[in-house]
C-alpha cells in the first residue's frame, strides 16, 4: 500500500527532503548542503553574482531521498514534491539541459542557475521598467507589484545574453530551477513543451492569463533585440503544483531506489508551498520570517490589481484561489545588523539583547525605528528607502534600540497586512514559520500585539518541504485534493500568540507615530534622490 | 614691584586658579575638587537637584591660591579676578551671608548655591515664560534668547521661595555665585550695594539698560506674590568686570597671605572670561568645547534684538562691546553617549573609535545625525528635541555612526553661526576651547571644513582661568583696559584648522541634507508633543 511521499525544498544553501505519511506524521528527514556552492564557487560577492551549479542539485536529490528511504519500504512511496527559491533562472539547450551540464560551459557562471538573489542585472531591470511604465503601454510589471526585480526571470536573461555571447548562441531556451528539477526527474525537459510552473511564470516572469500567457514579443523585442524569439521558446500554458508533471524515468527510479511510478507533483516556489504546509486559508496571512520575510494568502479569486504588493497569481498558492505575495525586505536581518554593528565594542549575544529589551515598557515618547535597512519591499516597493532611529536621547541604552528594531519590524508587518484589507484582501489572522517564529516569542509577542491578531506558529522546521510532501499526495491521487492533503499532513501548531489588550493600545500609539515619522522620512530620502 | 595677577575660575567640580605675569606667561595653576560636592552631599540626581555649600567654594580659594603663591613673592600680585558657573544663585541675610554658612541651615539643601544644573525649577521657569509671552505684554526675556530657562536666577528664586518656608523668612535677598564671592573677598557683601556682574544679571536675570535694570515689580508679583518686593532687595545698577569690586579685607588678606591691596575685579561667567582669555575680537566666534558648548562672540553695540541664540548683554564679555552667547547642548556628550551605548557589548576605545571614523570618506549618501540627544539649545531653544539616525544600511558600522555623529556637532555649529550672521553679526572665523578641541583634530578639522572657517584652538588648558587674570590686571590698573591685557597676557594658539576645499564642497551637501532632515524630524517631534 502506498502511504508515503517525499516533499524537497532546495533552499539557498542545502537540500531538505521530508518523508511524510499520506494521513500525517513526518517519518524522516534530511539536509544535504550543496558542495561548490559551499566552496563558493562562480560567485563574487562584490558584484552581488550568485551563481550554482546544477550537479549540486542532482547530487542532494540522490542524497537526501536515500537518506529518508532508509527506514521504509520505498514501495510505499507515491510521490515526490518539489519546491525551489525563485526566481532561479539558467540558460537550456534545445534538450532543455542546463548549459553548465554540458562540459564546454561546466565552469562558465553565466551558464549556471542565476540564484534568486543575483544582482548582477540591475540594470536590465531599470530597462524592463521603464518598457513597462511607457506612457500609454500597457503595465505587465502590475500584477507582480508595478516594480520589476533585477532578481527576476527576464532580468536575468536579458543580462546574461549582453553578457555572454557562448552562452547567448547555445541558449534555446531558459527554465526555472523548480520547473527544470521536476522536467529532469520525469524525463520531461523539452523546453518547448517543458510543464511550468504556475507560481514562478506568474509571479517573476510576468505571465498572466489576461494578456493570454507571457507578454507579447514586441515587448521584448523593443526592449533589446537579444531577447526577440525567446518568448516563443518559452511557454503559454502553466501549470498548478497539483498537476502531476509525470513519473520518474527509470534512470532516476534506479538512482534514487524508487519505482519508476512515483509521480513528481507540480512545483513552486519555497514560500508557497511553506504556506500550503502551514494549513493557508483566506484570510491568513502566513509569515515566513527568516532575514527577510515573505508573505503569503490567498483569497477566493481576486480580479483588481491589489497595488503596491509583490504579485498576485491565480492558483500559484492553492489551485482555485488568487495566491498573493508581499514581504518585508529585512526582519531576522534587521537584528543581525545590530549585533554586527554592536560587535565593534565586543561579542554580542543576541538572547541577553533580546531579554533585556523585552524587560523594557512600551515608551510611545522613546525610541523609534525605521526597519528599512534593505529598502523596503511591500507596501510600495522602494529600493532608495533605508534604515533611521528617532528618539535618541543621552540615556538611550543598547537594548532601547534593540527593542525599536524589533517593534519597528513588527509595524512593517502591520502595514503589510493593512495594504491587504485596504485592497480588498481579508486578514484576520497570522501563521508564522521559519527560525525567528520558532526562537524568539518576544518578537512574536510583538508582532501579535501590534498588529493586533492572534498569531499562530506551526510546529515543524520544514514546513515547505511539508507542503511539497502534501503536493505529492494529491498529484498521486491520495488525496483528492489540496484541502484535503492540508487538513490530513499539516504539523499544527506549538504556539499561539493572542495580543494583550493593555499592550496593543500601547503599540496603537507608537504605529502612528511609526507611519508619520516613515512618511516624512520617505520624502526626505527621495528628495536626496532627485 | 606687582607684575602678578591671579584667575580663579569656579567650575562644576572644582576650582583652578592660575597665577601669571602681566606681560604674559603662566607662572603656576593649582586645582581644588569641592569636598562636599564629591561627596553626593545636598543632591538628588533623580531630582536634578544640584546644590554647592559655599564652604567648598571658601576653602578652594584659600587652597589653590595658597599652593600658586609657593614659588613667588606674594607682595608681587596685584590683583584676582574671578569667574564662575551661572547661573548659581543663593539666598543671603540682610548682611549678604548665604544662608548655608548660619548654623541653622548648614545642611538645608535649599539654602546652599542652586548649581546652574539644578533642574528642580522647571515649573517654574514655565510660569515666568507664560507671563513674559502673555499676549501685549513685554518679553523680558528677549534679550535672553526669548526662552527663560529653569537653569536660571529666577526660577531658582521662585521654586525655593514656594517650597522652604524657613528659607523664604530668612531670605532677605538674592545672589550669584559670582557676585558673593567677589563681595565676600572685599568685606561689599551688604545685597543693597553689593557689585552685581553684568554678565550674570544681563544673561540670567532679565536684567537690561532699556528697561532701567530689572522688570518691573508688577511683573513679579504678577507670577506670584511670593516674589514681591525682591526686586527692591536686589540691584538696577550692574558692573562689568574691569571695574574693581574691592581690595581683599585683612582677614582673607591673612587668610591667603596676600596685601590687602590687592584688588578684586569684578566678576563673570565661566565662558565669558573663557572667550577674553582666548584673545575675543569682533568677528571671532569663541567655542568652549566641553560636553555641550558655550559660543560666544562680541559686536560693537548691538541695537537689535537677536532673535534664536541664549542672550546678549553689553558689557558681559568685553566692555564696551555687546557680549552675545549661544550654545550646542550635546557636544562631547553626543560622544560620549554612543560610547556609553555601544559599551553594552564590551569597553570602547573613543580614540580608536575616531581613528576609524577619521578614515571614512565624506559620504553624500551615508548616514545622517541629528545631535539633539540633549534638546536644542540654539538657534531657536527647544527642549522636546531629541537625537536620530538616518541612511542606515546593513553595512552600516559603528565608527561610520561616529563619524555621522561628529559631522552633526559641526553642523550643530555651523547653524550657530549662520544665525549670528543672518542676524547682523559677522563670524569671520572661530577660536576652539575645551578638552575636545585640543584632543581631537578630527572633529576640529571637521569644524573647519563644515563651517568653511579656520579655527585656532587655545594654547592653554586654563583659559577661563587667564581671562580673570586679564581682568585682574586690568581692575588693578597694570593694563589701561582689558584689550590691552588680552593682546600682552594672551597664550596663543597652538594649532590652526584651515578648511580642506575638496572637504568644503562634500560637507555643503551634507549640511543642506542634515538641514532637511532636521526641519522633517523637528515638524514630527512638535507633533508628538501636541
Amino acid at each position: 500500500m502506498k502511504n508515503l511521499v517525499i516533499g524537497l525544498d532546495f533552499g539557498t544553501d542545502s537540500v531538505r527532503a521530508v518523508l511524510v505519511r499520506s494521513d500525517g506524521g513526518i517519518v524522516a528527514s534530511a539536509v544535504h548542503p550543496y558542495a561548490r556552492w559551499a566552496n563558493g564557487e562562480f560567485c563574487c560577492a562584490a558584484r552581488s553574482q550568485y551563481r550554482q551549479h546544477p550537479l549540486d542539485y542532482l547530487e542532494g536529490v540522490e542524497a537526501t531521498i536515500r537518506e529518508v528511504l532508509r527506514c521504509c519500504d520505498p514501495a510505499a512511496v507515491a510521490g515526490i514534491g518539489i519546491d525551489t527559491t525563485g526566481s532561479t533562472p539558467c540558460a537550456v539547450d534545445r534538450n532543455g539541459t542546463p548549459l553548465s551540464l554540458l562540459p564546454e560551459f561546466s565552469a562558465d557562471p553565466d551558464a549556471m542557475f542565476l540564484l534568486w538573489k543575483d544582482h548582477t542585472a540591475r540594470r536590465e531591470a531599470d530597462e524592463i521598467n521603464a518598457a513597462a511604465h511607457r506612457p500609454g503601454g500597457v503595465d505587465y510589471t502590475r500584477y507582480e507589484g508595478g516594480i520589476y526585480s533585477s532578481e527576476w526571470f527576464w532580468s536575468k536573461i536579458l543580462h546574461v545574453l549582453r553578457h555572454n555571447e557562448k552562452v547567448r548562441s547555445a541558449a534555446f531556451s531558459w527554465v526555472e530551477h523548480c520547473d527544470w528539477i521536476t522536467a529532469e526527474l520525469t524525463g520531461t525537459t523539452d523546453p518547448l513543451t517543458m510543464k511550468r510552473s504556475r507560481c514562478a511564470a506568474g509571479h517573476k516572469a510576468m505571465w498572466h492569463e489576461s494578456w493570454g500567457g507571457l507578454p507579447p514579443e514586441e515587448f521584448f523585442s523593443g526592449i533589446d533585440p537579444l531577447l526577440a524569439g525567446i518568448r516563443d521558446r518559452l511557454y503559454s500554458e502553466t501549470f498548478t503544483a497539483d498537476v502531476p508533471v509525470g513519473t520518474l524515468t527509470p534512470a532516476w527510479a534506479a538512482r534514487l531506489g524508487l519505482s519508476p511510478d512515483v509521480v513528481v507533483a507540480g512545483s513552486a516556489f519555497d514560500c508557497h508551498f511553506g504556506a500550503v504546509g502551514a494549513d493557508i486559508r483566506p484570510g491568513q496571512l502566513v509569515k515566513v520570517i527568516g532575514t527577510s520575510t515573505c508573505d503569503i494568502i490567498v483569497a477566493p479569486r481576486v480580479e483588481q490589481c491589489v497595488r503596491g504588493i509583490c504579485g498576485q497569481v491565480n492558483g500559484s498558492v492553492v489551485p482555485g484561489l488568487t495566491g498573493l505575495e508581499a514581504g518585508q525586505s529585512a526582519f531576522g536581518d534587521l537584528y543581525a545588523w545590530f549585533k554586527r554593528f554592536l560587535s565593534w565594542a565586543g561579542e554580542v549575544s543576541l538572547p541577553k539583547l533580546e531579554a533585556e529589551a523585552a524587560a523594557l515598557p512600551i515608551d510611545p515618547a522613546g525610541v523609534l525605528a525605521l526597519d528599512w535597512i534593505n529598502g523596503r519591499r511591500t507596501p510600495d516597493a522602494n529600493a532608495y528607502l533605508s534604515g533611521a532611529l528617532f528618539g535618541l536621547v543621552a540615556g538611550t541604552t543598547a537594548p532601547a534600540v534593540f527593542r525599536a528594531l524589533v517593534e519597528a519590524t513588527a509595524f512593517g508587518a502591520r502595514r503589510i497586512a493593512e495594504r491587504f484589507v485596504r485592497e480588498g484582501i481579508s486578514v484576520d489572522s497570522v501563521v508564522a514559520i521559519g527560525g525567528i517564529s520558532r526562537k524568539s516569542p518576544f518578537v512574536m509577542q510583538c508582532c501579535a500585539d501590534v498588529m493586533n491578531m492572534p498569531i499562530r506558529v506551526a510546529a515543524s522546521d520544514q514546513v515547505c518541504a511539508l507542503g511539497g510532501a502534501m503536493f505529492a499526495a494529491t498529484a498521486a491521487k491520495l488525496w483528492p485534493d489540496i484541502e484535503m492533503a492540508m487538513e490530513k499532513m499539516n504539523s499544527g501548531f506549538d504556539a499561539i500568540y493572542e495580543p494583550i489588550p493593555a499592550n496593543v493600545a500601547g503599540y496603537e500609539t507608537l504605529y502612528r507615530r511609526y507611519l508619520r515619522y516613515a512618511a516624512a522620512t520617505e520624502k526626505e530620502i527621495m528628495a536626496d534622490v532627485r
